[in-house]
């Protein structure tokens, strides 16, 4: 063979060795995205790629500023995940390569987003200077800038952004006690719908898994605030008014979240400010059809995807446990305590998982829900929010 | 520069861009799997793998058999397809790649699937020579083989076959009127657990989405069997006793599809059989509340996934129409007729796109469903069923 050739195709094979093994490096082997997630380590500014087929850690990256609340929503085909951050940094990942596609800085103080019906628009919440942001997921341009400036002059934190189907966000004004919609059916420019008797201070909010009713948690009034987005022009209601928050002036250590709110069957679990105690709401009547004592003050309020459980955690100093109540009975089935500071529950879609972050152990738990069995423990650091791509797909979070 | 230097540079960059290149003509380059999905071309045993994201078809695959009456479910991963003919064919395609991972011909003539909970086990539904056979989701290997012989001998066609959770499979037995749980919890050999009053020749069933109730339609009788899967010994009960199948003596040009059922709101939407009319049920009392006339006889009654419209697809020689039932007020508030032979509609899982096969145009349309606006038109070669990823993280489908 010529010298020539034979140099030729050496490096020929050299050149796709060298390819192929930079693509396996770069973890670009194609795979499916449906399986996968990421844990947030609040401490370091890191993520942990994940798994949940075997249950195994993909790679970890760094780079994502202050993590210490922290959110994340996906991208409609399940490869990109949007990261919020304290700091007002709002992240896109790569989760398939690990790489940081885009990062910016888009306020001062962010407390969480939302991804618009169609996959088009992100939007984030924030607390300094407050208002909405919504930039173009794939570019992460600015698109809208919703200052939360009350008819009074108020200028309000935003909280209980969520998306509802027909390309519109719904949020409240937490120091202004407004609700608003922003439809960006029509344009880029959206169409604002304000109702501004939301009720006192309201802190956290949840949409149902349709879309259609959008409860916000007051922390300046005994009751929550309803409303109905199919018959907006009904205006907020209230609903569970004087269901006890307050009535002993418990302290409260921490804010519960509404976003993890559990609907399992016909009614709605929530946890109540400073009590504890989980309510239970009927649907249909949005009123209270029970209450269960729990352990403590819940954050968590999660139902397993098919309702038959719900799993509670708990503020300090009570946040080294974790509570399951079977639905039918309403009964505290399984108390386990897998170590301190508990802060995030998230199941796998179709329910067979659950996994638990366990900050200060530097540890997430995968427990089968079945069985209650721990399946792996994995090692984070620091770890708090956990989110599976299977977000994608469901309305409102 | 040497002149080795520069072949050996040359062939390099040739080898890398061949390589790089190779991949991308394989399809390998990474992408997101969330939102792929596969169109079934009926009379030509291929499929379509398309993407909603921009409403394109990224290949077309052959070799599938005979997929005159097909159906699809998806790995965990939401990378695999595993496709179930009318031939007893089963096939797993890589939907990134386009390639055919393993086929095999598992009974004389399957009419469905499932897939369990954890992903592990593919579920087949025969007609011939009847009975379940369950296979590794992995090598489809067979796993269990379960024959649907009654009590008295009879040998069954199974119908109705869904997973619910907690690694189980519920099906119902044609001939003998029954309907069996196979649990595989414990191990790969089936726990079953047996009722054998369902009434007069099952023909299809559905599983509301929490996995909770199974209700089979009945041929042979005038109403349906409901089985409440977290109080099985209650065993199965009557509804809609008497709802009008038969009251007139229609022909039956096509039996309705229970699988593409209808939950909006606090009701269950379903095809009467034999009747231009669909039914609303409440899901608390399992009676009827109300019926809309409707076009023909319906086939598939399927609500968008925020349970505000209720879309209808209709039998022979009625279906060239599509309608589509606006919940609140159940007035039908759009009809179309995109052309001969809609078969099938499936919604992207935040609903704001529908997917209708028209299979004698040779055309999938795609819809907004909120302004009734075509967005595209997909040609296909006689399309019938359509099968997202989504489904990846449904329960009971």
């Amino acid at each position: 063979m010529n010298r020539y050739l034979k140099t030729f195709y050496l490096a020929l094979i050299a050149g796709l060795a060298l390819s192929v093994a930079s693509w396996a490096h770069a973890g670009m082997a194609p795979r499916g995205t449906g399986d996968l997630g990421i844990i947030i380590e609040r401490a370091s500014g890191s993520v942990k790629i994940i798994e949940t087929s075997t249950q195994t850690v993909l790679r970890r990256v760094e780079g994502f500023g202050d993590l210490s609340h922290a959110s994340v929503v996906y991208s409609r085909d399940e490869r990109y995940a949007y990261i919020f951050g304290r700091d007002g940094g709002l992240t896109k990942l790569d989760i398939l390569t690990g790489k940081i596609v885009k990062r910016i800085i888009q306020g001062g103080n962010s407390i969480g987003g939302a991804i618009s019906q169609d996959g088009s628009l992100v939007a984030v919440s924030n607390y300094k200077p407050g208002g909405v942001k919504v930039f173009d997921s794939k570019t992460l341009e600015l698109v809208a800038d919703i200052p939360a400036v009350s008819a009074d002059g108020t200028q309000s934190k935003t909280i209980g952004l969520v998306d509802i189907p027909g390309q519109k966000f719904v949020f409240s004004l937490y120091d202004a006690g407004e609700t608003w919609i922003a439809d960006f059916s029509k344009s880029r420019t959206p169409e604002i719908t304000k109702f501004t008797n939301t009720g006192e201070l309201p802190y956290d909010a949840l949409v149902t898994d349709d879309g259609r009713y959008y409860v916000a948690g007051l922390f300046g009034e005994d009751g929550l605030a309803k409303l109905d987005l199919w018959q907006i022009d009904k205006g907020i209601t209230r609903i569970l008014d004087g269901y006890g928050r307050g009535e002993e002036k418990l302290p409260v250590y921490k804010m519960p979240h509404l976003e993890g709110w559990a609907k399992a069957g016909d009614h709605i679990f929530l946890p109540a400010i400073g009590r504890h105690e989980v309510l239970i709401v009927d649907q249909r009547s949005w009123k209270e059809v029970g209450r269960i004592s729990v352990h403590g003050q819940p954050v968590f309020v999660v139902a397993r995807p098919d309702g038959r459980q719900v799993w509670v955690n708990f503020a300090h100093p009570r946040n080294d446990t974790l509570q399951v109540i079977d639905v039918p009975s309403r009964k505290i089935i399984k108390t386990f305590k897998p170590g301190k500071a508990i802060l995030h529950m998230e199941f796998t879609p179709r329910g067979e998982q659950v996994w638990v972050s366990v900050r200060d152990a530097n540890r997430v738990d995968v427990y089968d829900t079945r069985t209650f069995e721990r399946l792996k423990e994995i090692q984070a650091e620091k770890p708090s929010g956990i989110f599976l791509t299977a977000r994608a797909h469901r309305t409102g979070l």
